[in-house]
């Protein structure tokens, strides 16, 4: 017992101690999220594998003999609220999530885990609808569902549910993305609107009614990966979740030591997100997306990877907005409509919770 | 939408009617959980993986020109209150419990990863002693925490903070371990006392006092099972978790169409255990171990795996109670101290709630 009792004591770091207890920005994919990362998981998990800091972690050691072929190992929480919303639910969220995330990595997602917590007292129907959009979200993405676990906690202590998707997907042969291989030159995608998921969860949350109804883009994106990668040289893909397009970009700014310059009139929005971002007093370049990735690209490759996404059903709105610089590394600038220039920073905390 | 719209419906397959909204007893491990997976889960994900029902998946896809090394995929969720216990936190609970279920596949555990949902208000302090716990539990394992997701929720929707781990583990070279291998004549061990993890969790929070404390017996198990298969013909391990040493040998004799008789003289326990169930009228054969296996092995290797286990650490006082009978198929008898003989059931619901 002596050494199990010496290891609970914990020194809290100097960055973490404005908050002596967890807060809802911890989970927000801004500033206080990555410094919770960097001080208190990284240190203590440290090993050559969570380096990477990518959607999925690449596993070499496990194929052995086949250096072609590397295993791909990603894990995601969902506990968006409400659980369905306009254009998806969580169920559907959390297949196409993971897939999303091993997809940023290159790999073809084969494997999925299912990990439910549930509330004392939610519908069986409530449940048996959101496991058939798992299943039919698990169809269309390709992946097999092989493993579960089922928690029950006492009514008051969750939401319903929330469900945890681990998964496995193999690397591509020859792929090499990563969120550090950003270089000067390089050309800054998106494959369509910014902020439909965001906006379209909120919009029920508040009982907010827009113009237009906003459907979340929930959609899983390994063919739409797949059919970039054929088109040219990819560096660089993440999903812009939590933290939106603006999260993205500092930590690609960031992890490649490169500067980034976009065009804010180039980020292709749709109006009612627009509306509904003003009416709120938010910025899209901040809100969550389930189903759009960024991507930076070598620039002889752009063109082809650009129209190769137009031709794909969720890219039809790509656009290039911007590029790799090899000034002010680390740092996300955005030129506006009228000729200025402004810092588009890490958020800092919460914008909207539980989105995701 | 109008295909996301019709998957929405669900109707509740009639084994379900019973409870139109979950209960507690849902997650206890016993027959309701059971009737979920059967009847919601495992129809909705239909898959030749999930098929296998062991305590981890066996993907044998991934590994390609190797059929000697298949790896292993699992996941689970851990909400167990409290969250610190005599003998253990929840932190050690979920990196050996996942740990555990690949060990009981005969998979070493290479890679877990781990998510995170936090209450809004949880003292990082605990949140930084729990992580230590985890990172120190993963070195004595002998596996790499490779990825992670952190999910803030808001106060009043969880319970400080819940955790679930995946893992992926390497099948070792020729093992053949599954469920449904049971065959008549084999041997049944158990690897030390039992009910340790259920009482050490209940003692605190029930704020009993009993003469001795009893500590949780959480154990990575993977070195144990190591030293069984290079002694014997190992048929069946699983860890008995939820539902005790009775859910295990009820899922063992179904899966492998066999009968299962012990002795419960045999069944070794703690005194202050068994004084503790006495006390409460709690059963020791359905309360949960967290490092802790049952084996069922080929009977002429049982004196050899037997002499392995009790000379390992996390295997003193194992035991041989029993045996597979080619009679009363899918049933388990114990035999009592007096000569008596009784039918040990699935636990029907909830025994002890948030034991892990």
């Amino acid at each position: 017992m002596s050494d199990k009792v010496d290891l609970l004591s914990w020194t809290c770091p100097v960055p973490l101690r404005h908050y002596p207890t967890i807060v809802m920005g911890h989970g927000a994919g801004g500033q206080m999220m990555a410094d919770l990362i960097r001080h208190l998981f990284a240190p203590a998990f440290a090993n050559e594998w969570l380096e990477q800091m990518g959607d999925a972690t690449v596993l070499a050691a496990l194929t052995g003999d086949r250096p072609d072929a590397q295993l791909a190992f990603t894990t995601d929480s969902f506990v968006v609220s409400p659980l369905f919303f306009p254009g998806g639910n969580i169920g559907e969220l959390a297949v196409n999530g993971t897939v999303n995330d091993l997809a940023m990595r290159g790999a073809r997602p084969l494997f999925l885990s299912a990990g439910f917590i549930l509330e004392e007292g939610l519908p069986l129907e409530t449940l048996g609808r959101i496991v058939q959009a798992m299943a039919e979200a698990a169809r269309r993405a390709g992946v097999a569902i092989v493993a579960g676990d089922t928690k029950v906690v006492q009514k008051g202590h969750g939401d319903g549910i929330y469900i945890n998707t681990s998964g496995i997907g193999l690397v591509q042969p020859g792929v090499k993305i990563g969120p550090s291989n950003a270089r000067p030159g390089d050309v800054v995608l998106v494959s369509g609107t910014m902020g439909d998921h965001g906006i379209a969860v909120l919009s029920v949350r508040e009982g907010l009614a827009f113009e237009t109804t906003v459907q979340s883009d929930t959609a899983p994106l390994y063919s739409l990966v797949e059919t970039m990668l054929a088109a040219g040289e990819v560096h660089c893909l993440r999903d812009a979740t939590r933290g939106g397009l603006a999260a993205v970009l500092n930590e690609l700014a960031v992890a490649s030591h490169v500067g980034i310059e976009f065009e804010e009139q180039s980020v292709p929005l749709k109006p009612a997100v627009s509306a509904a971002c003003e009416m709120l007093g938010l910025d899209p370049l901040y809100i969550a997306n389930e189903g759009k990735l960024v991507a930076i690209v070598a620039a002889q490759s752009a063109e082809a990877i650009l129209a190769a996404m137009r031709a794909h059903e969720y890219g039809r709105e790509a656009a290039i907005i911007g590029r790799v610089t090899d000034t002010h590394a680390g740092l996300v600038i955005a030129r506006t409509a009228i000729g200025g220039q402004r810092l588009v920073d890490l958020p800092a905390g919460e914008l909207l919770p539980r989105i995701c």
